[in-house]
């Protein structure tokens, strides 16, 4: 059909989350139709991020300071450290901007079927900077799945010790959620976890 | 949120087709944890087809030869030229892999919303390829809309003269297709344009 640097494109676009061949077909016509405009930029923008945002050696946000901004920003409290799962889980908590602590990445969850273990995960670091004089809290905001759960109690456990209170999100109904179309486990939390007006 | 760089790259991602916010956010993310296997080769393949891709001078097709190598395949009939919107029309058809004539890409399509005239299309070019002596039948496969259609009258008007044969595209029952879901336009014109057994 179109020429090989065509489909080596198209092949690699069609690669990126939620693009199938179709809608990367789409995708390749709209950048090659638009050299200045849309190729260019991409081109510039994709190179600048390769070359310059790397892992924060201490909590394993991406930034191109290491460490990161968050790690480095002396006003954030550096006695609470909330654990997410991946980068993505540390920008929608940013983007809520009313959470003032630091972070700690794992970067997965333990995953029997997918083969993910401890090692695999961040956690060594972690309990490391737990054991640290100024930590006093650790939030474990992972996942309410079955696999962020257990990777919760897992870390619950390696912190035993650490001098941390270990603390997690409260389930519940969510803002705007209307009852009659919320889930069993959901409305049971939810229960469980009422509190006096 | 994130660093400039990772900003930009979200950014220049939500332009393009079929991306958002959210959906580009997580395409950024993807790259950013991939950069061997994802981001390097992305960028690879973006530039190659950056450098090397050019429209035809011919027909309009996007190629990295100059006439494209549909314009150059001597095994194709050049009798026959097959009037389409766009490149992405055109991969359609070889897609089908059932046309073996030549092709001429006109870039859109009229239209007095969009302040589409006739000189922002290649007909131009059309009219002096179909005077070529080898030229029999220009196709105008323009798509069954009512812009498609408009460039579609326009174009036979700018041809008549030139000594081919106009054609279009059969209208009708879309193979597969169920009657009963049907719009009433398609139904007459497959009632209209029936064939004998």
């Amino acid at each position: 059909m179109a020429t090989t640097e065509i489909e080596r494109l198209i092949q690699q676009l069609a690669k990126l989350p939620g693009l199938g061949p179709r809608s990367s077909r789409r995708v390749a016509l709209h950048l090659l139709k638009r050299r200045a405009a849309a190729l260019e930029p991409l081109i510039a923008a994709l190179t600048q991020a390769a070359e310059r945002v790397r892992p924060c050696g201490v909590c394993g946000n991406l930034d191109t300071t290491d460490p990161c901004a968050l790690c480095g920003d002396a006003r954030r409290d550096e006695s609470l450290i909330c654990v997410v799962e991946d980068v993505a889980d540390l920008w929608a908590l940013e983007r809520g901007a009313i959470y003032r602590g630091r972070y700690h990445v794992l970067g997965g969850v333990l995953s029997a079927l997918d083969g993910v273990g401890p090692e695999d995960l961040h956690i060594a670091g972690l309990v490391e900077r737990a054991r640290a004089e100024a930590v006093k809290e650790v939030i474990v905001a992972t996942s309410a799945t079955v696999d962020g759960q257990t990777t919760a109690h897992y870390i619950t456990d390696r912190l035993a010790g650490c001098g941390v209170v270990v603390s997690h999100l409260a389930h519940g109904v969510p803002m705007g959620g209307e009852l009659e179309y919320l889930d069993d486990g959901t409305l049971a939390a939810a229960l469980k976890a009422r509190r006096p007006y």
